[in-house]
């Protein structure tokens, strides 16, 4: 928007070259006399408010990803920038200018699961490089707004090629293809970019042939402004530049480095003074510019880039109709019900031999440490809902008989139990008393993470060693079984597929996931979600995590047969397809049961390739035609 | 009981000094020639089953000591133990004989609080030996039974002189006057012991005047066997044998120390052989009686001991009552609504200054860390309940207005939130939009707690410090103010006291305590807990937590200002109590509310010291006499 570009310039052209340098990094000070405020500009809002209090809790994007929900994804968008503004508002009556309390959010996460075993896979959209553009997209569209200003500004994450392992993600080296860049690791980002007109691109902690991705002209510019035609901010992710110097030699000075990043394209820093001797890279812009390394119009040009999102966010303005949004939208009942119906929709049916939907009266025993976990249904970078449910207590609200229950395992806490614990025998108790077994295992969000204090990345995609045993004691008394697999990723179902009545995966599925867990389970409303990953059969299906070429990864290049393809999910419904022409397709649902349910297209180029999706409400009996436009 | 007394002979005589030897340490193997079953002696079972899957969970000992109520007490010792014997009866049935799922449970812990900073105050019943004494021996009352079989057989720990430090507890030599051994630290002992009859008694992990506790003979034979009178096994805590063994030089080797400690009292042993290259230490007894340190006459004795408790607890009889308890017990229903009871009189009211009882149309914030977490309500040792109520979710139950609610502070949980996070301002904004704030801040079972992989004893009896801040945050908003303090023992409250309409304590209340705050806050119920520990008003009133000695201590002997004093506690009603002679009081409810009262009965000899209590309920304008007792 011209105006906001004109009002930006304007201001970058009032500043001294010290302004200007203050307001490239992340925590920027107010300028009174431009009527510029305090700023900062490093907020997590992946699925809600993040890391910043009471907040409604979404599903975690993997499994918003499963509800192929676009519609649903847009206004989820919507529901969560409410609750950032409604936060920044308060915040800012109150002049708190703090971390996590701003409008410029990091995410959507646009990178593709390459291997399942990353700890950052529950970030993501999946295996898919459609699928993640026009979700990611959505989300984009609904937090950012269609007016005049917006109404948060969001980072695609990570620019490029970043897919694991996290164990020295800074230090890791890729090179690609040209072919697999763009079709697979830019192709979201490309799309995005285009519909989604996102307000800021992160390049990534990882080098990218050879160069850091911060520092990367041809990723930062001639890829992402040049080829995809990018025209908005860049920001550097949580002390991307500080870390970068001091594990590298392309450059000397702290000077170089960060002349280094702006003339790559890189604008905002997320500093982290801690590990480069209190001072900040980017504060040695003034010496850059002594030395020659960079010219002020080149930092100007960063900058006009960087104003002009605060000026379109209308922090400077008097007319913004998001400066009323009231903090009584806050973790509200209305955000709370669409929460339900995401998690619903992000609920995966992988197999059902007829016994679910489960009556009410079925005495039924819940098993597993996924079963009662806080943790487990609010994932990573999350906020703190008022309230929340888990699979345990959903099922306990619908079920007329008592429900027996059993951990199964020692639970993960610090303050936990004893290591000596024998817990798999209240398992074995629980199954005995009931007629069906539930049983939701797998990961938490402690198993697979990002880089922290430890490698975030799993070593198997097996269930947990001691989770495995308890299944195989419960299942030793024949009891009917579902298995609900938890978690932010892949995990191998072979054996529960052959021997369970019906088997589901479900992620991390906020903090309404436990009574939408019930709803599926006991029939108050059909599964309609799908895979947005492949789920293998065994770990040696897999290259190892440090190859990243797509040869024998994912549903386009895998060479072996997966155990549950990409894309796969049942209904309690019977939903014909017919393909009436190539983008024509007539759905009639021929069950007994009303749902929603996700219809692909794929194309062969000559792999198999999703080409479009929708997500359609069917009643029993009826029926509707939905065509595909291409939207490339 | 004589007739177990001659089968624990006659067994005992038919057994191979082998098998004596294994049946003297915890994980004893099965002698199918003599009927015998294999059984482990570990388990724990102090408010409620621990560490063994499903179970209520009271509040933890400290919450009960505040109740002042022996009936309840005993209830709830009644509830506990059905839940042992059903668990056990499944096992059992099963084949099952691990840790944890035995009969003879560990506790309870009769120790006096000579130090609030030590971090396993939660685990006792206070600073008073009277009020440990009654309360401890109205459970194991309720926990063993008074049939002709005990239900549990319950331990008494730990003997004797035990409150702390942790850090190094092992290596930790106390020596005290006999006046404070017999006035202060035996005296809870010696009561339950005569009243309560309980199975047995735990050597303490520390020495007492030089000599590790499980081979003080002075201790555990002298002091508890002739002094006390007790006639019970005894049973050394987890790998004390080996630890002693590992850390001091009294025994040069392993069959030294086995005879050292049969000979000093000690019958059997928790081992742990990671400690002493995977071998047992009572595994050497053989080489012992065969190098004569000690005679098989002299682990006969021991043994038949060990073994009277097994007849006792009728695992070779047919006609045991307890073998028919149902599983249906654990967790159940009723056990609810008496652990709801317990939490109701375990909280105590401080200060009111007519706030309370709230009315439900109040639009309240609830703020702090302890208000929705599991933990704070589980304390340690604890099970699984399979439903559980917290503070915030309680109040959010009974309010008719949507509850405020801020953390305030980032969690503890491993896998919690970055420190950067700055969730202080949550708390301003939700008290902001609130009229009244209820805070829930204090200790959690991480910050004080046994010696673990750290220093389980708090540093200070100040709030933590990173609440305090959030508390003057807040405060500064000039909002009515109700502290809660939660957690194990005793909170500096001295500007809480001044500063906020109503104070209230609350230890780790279990798993219906965030239901039974509510019941209190709204006045569904009258508070009528009282302290069972001395509110210091600030850290330097406190004599070093190394210091033994009881000068300056407790509310007998200390010589300073409490901030509030041992045994204070008020209710919504107004209880006058006329002493019509030495042993008789007259209660009368003079104001207008129904409440539980606890009438306590002081002497001076000449320091204050409690010698009576009574819990009674008294409707409004109801009158009751109650008479006291000499029950010493």
């Amino acid at each position: 928007m011209k105006e906001f570009l004109q009002e930006a310039k304007s201001l970058v052209d009032q500043m001294t070259l010290e302004e200007k340098i203050n307001m490239l990094q992340h925590e920027a000070p107010a300028i009174p006399r431009l009527g510029i405020k305090a700023f900062n500009w490093w907020s997590e809002s992946p699925h809600g408010v993040g890391r910043c209090g009471l907040a409604t809790v979404f599903p975690q994007s993997i499994a918003m990803a499963a509800s192929f929900n676009t519609d649903l994804m847009e206004q989820v968008g919507d529901c969560v920038s409410d609750e950032v503004r409604a936060k920044y508002n308060e915040y800012v009556k109150q002049g708190f200018t703090d971390i996590y309390q701003g409008l410029s959010v990091c995410g959507p996460v646009l990178n593709i699961v390459r291997d399942p075993r990353w700890g950052r896979v529950p970030e993501t959209y999946g295996e898919d490089p459609y699928l993640t553009g026009r979700m990611g997209t959505a989300y984009v569209k609904g937090m950012q707004g269609s007016g005049k200003y917006w109404k948060t500004a969001n980072i695609l994450e990570h620019f490029a090629v970043h897919s694991g392992p996290e164990n020295g993600r800074l230090e890791w080296d890729v090179d690609v293809t040209e072919k697999d860049l763009f079709e697979t690791y830019v192709s979201a980002f490309a799309y995005c970019i285009k519909h989604g007109k996102p307000a800021g691109v992160m390049p990534a902690y990882n080098r990218f042939r050879g160069v850091p991705c911060c520092i990367n002209k041809y990723l930062m510019t001639e890829v992402l402004r040049n080829k995809l035609g990018f025209d908005g901010f860049t920001m550097t992710d949580a002390g991307e530049v500080e870390l970068n110097f001091s594990m590298q030699t392309l450059a000397k000075t702290h000077a170089e480095m960060a002349a280094l990043c702006i003339k790559a394209g890189s604008d905002l820093s997320i500093t982290d003074k801690t590990l480069t001797g209190g001072k900040r890279v980017y504060d040695s812009l003034r010496m850059a510019v002594a030395q020659g390394l960079i010219t002020e119009e080149e930092i100007d040009l960063a900058l006009t880039r960087v104003m002009q999102v605060r000026c379109r966010l209308g922090m400077h303005a008097e007319d913004c109709e998001f400066d009323r949004i009231s903090y009584d939208v806050v973790d509200c009942e209305k955000h709370r019900r669409l929460n339900r119906k995401m998690a619903q929709e992000s609920i995966i049916l992988l197999k059902n031999d007829g016994i679910l939907p489960l009556n009410k009266e079925t005495k039924v025993a819940v098993i597993g440490p996924c079963a009662d976990d806080k943790l487990v249904m609010l994932g990573n970078y999350y906020g703190y809902p008022s309230r929340y449910s888990t699979f345990l207590s959903g099922i306990q609200k619908v079920c007329t008989k008592p429900v027996e229950f059993a951990r199964g395992v020692t639970p993960t806490d610090a303050y936990g139990e004893r290591p000596n614990e024998t817990p798999a025998y209240e398992a074995v108790i629980a199954a005995r008393r009931a007629d069906v077994v539930i049983f939701f295992m797998g990961n938490n969000p402690y198993d697979e993470s990002e880089e922290c204090d430890y490698d975030g990345d799993r070593k198997t995609i097996d269930l947990p060693e001691n989770q495995q045993a308890i299944y195989e004691l419960v299942k030793a008394l024949g009891k009917k079984m579902i298995f609900v697999s938890v978690g932010g990723s892949v995990i191998n179902l072979s054996c529960q597929d052959k021997e369970c009545n019906a088997v589901l995966q479900c992620y991390y599925p906020g903090s309404e996931g436990g009574d939408a867990m019930a709803d599926i389970l006991f029939g108050n409303t059909s599964p309609s979600g799908r895979l947005p990953l492949t789920v293998y059969a065994k770990d040696t299906d897999l290259p190892p995590i440090t190859d990243y070429s797509m040869k024998n990864r994912t549903y386009k290049f895998f060479k072996g047969t997966p155990l549950y393809p990409f894309g796969y999910g049942l209904t309690y419904s019977d939903i014909r397809e017919d393909w009436l022409e190539e983008n024509t397709v007539k759905l009639t649902n021929c069950g007994s049961f009303d749902t929603d349910y996700a219809v692909l297209k794929f194309e062969y180029i000559p792999y198999k390739n999703l080409c479009g999706f929708e997500k359609v409400f069917l009643k029993k009996g009826e029926t509707k035609t939905v065509t595909f436009r291409d939207d490339r």
